[in-house]
């Protein structure tokens, strides 16, 4: 089938709004918010309106041999929505139907292309709680973050988005529609094919619907924030609240360079004193009594650990005024340049060593490097700064940006925590993982995606 | 490769002893408690006692092309360990080694043949807890855990073995040894393999190593036992705590079968009146005043449902002995025969409609069942009794068995909720999941066990 023939059987099927091809417009879907990451020019973007659409687009494109990049809304930070050279970009924004919602067994049946905070809201009508909570939680959607399986600032508490995935429907490289998973909360019938789809970052089909469990709505958070002279005493304080079985429902860190980002962009000193090196903002969900004495737990254990500035609120507004130094971080960091955030997971008890080797860095590259991250999972977010127009400054961008996994990798962690593999880190996968788990990952693709349709050159090439 | 000369390279990789193929000695490990499934009679049981053995002897198999039957204790409830014959059945026991506990990122790593509770008792020293909890805990091993993804008491706040596992050592069928998943609390580098292993029964490799998430120790729980005149009644207690957002840390069921069953062999009146139809028990393990709180929002719900008795206690002992109850109904209904325990997971609004189809597939076939299940989280076990011997009673128990599983899916349930699929449900899971779900798992199975080594026959055929 010729590229025009393909077009053609796409307007014909899905209609001619829905199938886009002037350049100047699906250049908007031809990339995500990772700089580093190269895109294509596709030969097509199409937005099918339902399941048997997709179903018409992915044995189209299968007949054509034309590659599938599968994408939401484009927040993603690791370039695995971004197009190739003449491939169909498959954009899941109009299956945008919350399906259903069953209070009496906790569940939700919701379409890839609701976007998150919708989905929470519709489900907190319910009295219910969808907790995975990305950055982008206000503009990204729920198909994508199934496909990186997704964590946010909840992760510390309520797991990942594929702790919440009971089962999916996943149209196949045939175009076949594949129904698995339950509706129940226990369930072994066969293989956890769903959890295999789950951060498959569109490699191995297109996900159409979710059903997801989810979580009583929990109270309103109270809030502590504490300062500390070393991220050594910082770091060490997230290991004794793991030690000491404290489970906050957030726990972020910042390191000084955040601070200070923060605090020159907000206008106002957050307190942390000009010699902080480290803040530490924890929440505790649980309410009443149960919250004030978990905070004040987390309290006593930073003060022990060298704080020397700790306040703590249960007021929902001030609350939410000091998280508002951690929320502003990157736009702050707008201030002195582009950035070019990274995503690593260490253990716990090793986040200090990760900060110092990112100052470290920052030193050898003569570029800023800010850090924050999910201090309660160990999951980091070291932040470069660059200037926008100097390729030079780029090239050292990138080469902190390695030398950051490779800290990371060294001190026993994962080389991403929750932003995938895409197209920017597939050697580090390969790194991570060594050639027996490679082999075993393009067994897979092989099994399922023969013709290798769906994002070709996406966290691995096969 | 003649059986003979794989023994001998067998008994030269392993040592003589750890090598057994005396009939008499092998039967001992060619089934496990599932009295529906079939046995063979393996060519020979070795038990190696490291990975590089485990290594050794899938070598020695996939060049002599004998099938291998993976197993740990023999615990499973659906005839996945049997041996088919002249196969060589892989015992893990021997690699039973909690290789290391690290308490500062609640994680341990842990051998295949470690006892559930031996595992238990080794992290609780560090304060931490191991949840998952089969009622077989005692002597079940974590390897059988994680193949068939197994739950227990605690799933209703705690999850299943899936989702406390971090990482895997799993040999394949080359004899080459897959590292997969990390040491941290989140990581997305790559599919996640790990979670495909966990519950594939044996069918795609052997774990020979496991890291996993640990919580912390929880307190002493206080418990609630209330009985109900119907079970509808105790059927709406249930799907009112769900409703309501409680989240108890245990919460069985026991209906009239069960009841009579366990007082008639304790010889007690466990004080739910003679018209007592179901027995809702319910743990808190939050401690103090918060458990009271939920241990009495418990006991509102069960009352405004119709509960006749409710009984609350925070004393542990006293919570035991109330709990003895449900734990006794399988060794109860020996009194009575022999018994096949179904394993069938319903949403939690429709557990009263199961209860009321088995109480009708009892009459139809004229077979005792009781059912005790996991009410939390949907989980039944009906329980068929039937006569030792007869051949024509254990027919009708097969019918009431199959029956049982139909209203299961008839309820928009799964065949099965943590027994697994094994040689007993394979239809089933053919009816469960439908062709397209099928055929992914045969190419998943194709492409990670081409020559089917592994497990053959067992949840599905090639």
């Amino acid at each position: 089938m010729s590229n025009e023939a393909l077009v053609t059987r796409l307007r014909d099927a899905l209609g001619k709004d829905a199938v886009l091809t002037d350049t100047d417009v699906t250049a908007a879907y031809s990339r995500d918010m990772m700089p580093l990451a190269e895109a294509g020019t596709p030969l097509a973007v199409v937005l099918p309106a339902d399941t048997e659409q997709v179903q018409a687009v992915v044995r189209a494109c299968a007949e054509a041999k034309v590659p599938i990049v599968p994408r939401g809304a484009g927040s993603g930070l690791s370039g695995a929505a971004n197009a190739i050279d003449g491939c169909v970009v498959l954009v899941l924004t109009k299956l945008d139907q919350v399906v259903e919602i069953d209070a009496g067994n906790r569940l939700a049946v919701v379409q890839p292309g609701v976007v998150n905070l919708d989905f929470r809201n519709a489900v907190e009508k319910h009295g219910l709680f969808y907790p995975p909570d990305p950055s982008s939680y206000d503009w990204c959607t729920i198909g994508g973050n199934l496909s990186t399986n997704a964590g946010g600032l909840c992760c510390v508490k309520y797991g990942v988005t594929t702790d919440a995935v009971l089962g999916l429907e996943v149209v196949l490289a045939d175009g076949s529609l594949l129904k698995t998973g339950r509706r129940t909360v226990k369930g072994v019938a066969g293989y956890d094919l769903a959890r295999l789809f789950v951060g498959s970052e569109g490699t191995l089909g297109v996900i159409t619907q979710a059903t997801v469990a989810l979580k009583p709505l929990p109270q309103a958070p109270g809030t502590l924030v504490a300062g500390f002279t070393t991220t050594e005493a910082a770091g060490e304080a997230v290991a004794r609240v793991v030690r000491e079985g404290l489970v906050p429902s957030l726990m972020e860190i910042m390191d000084a360079a955040s601070i200070k980002a923060a605090e020159t962009y907000l206008r106002t000193d957050i307190g942390a004193g000009s010699d902080c090196q480290a803040l530490l903002l924890c929440q505790s969900d649980a309410g009443g009594e149960v919250a004030r004495r978990e905070l004040s737990a987390l309290e006593q254990i930073c003060r022990d650990c060298g704080a020397d500035m700790t306040y703590a609120t249960d007021d929902l507004a001030e609350g939410n005024m000091l998280l508002q130094a951690r929320r502003v971080v990157l736009t702050a960091l707008e201030t002195y340049g582009v950035w070019l955030t990274d995503d690593v997971s260490v253990p716990r008890t090793r986040i200090a060593e990760l900060i110092a080797g990112c100052q470290r860095i920052s030193e050898e590259v003569g570029l800023r490097i800010a850090v924050v991250g999910h201090a309660g999972d160990g999951n980091m977010h070291p932040t470069i700064v660059y200037a926008p127009d100097s390729e030079e400054e780029f090239a050292r961008a990138r080469t902190a940006f390695d030398a950051i996994l490779d800290v990371g990798l060294s001190l026993g962690g994962t080389v991403t925590g929750e932003h995938g593999v895409g197209k920017i880190k597939r050697e580090w996968l390969e790194r991570e993982i060594g050639p027996v788990g490679m082999r075993v990952h393009r067994e897979i693709k092989r099994a399922l995606d023969p013709e290798n349709l769906f994002n070709p050159g996406s966290m691995f090439s096969v």
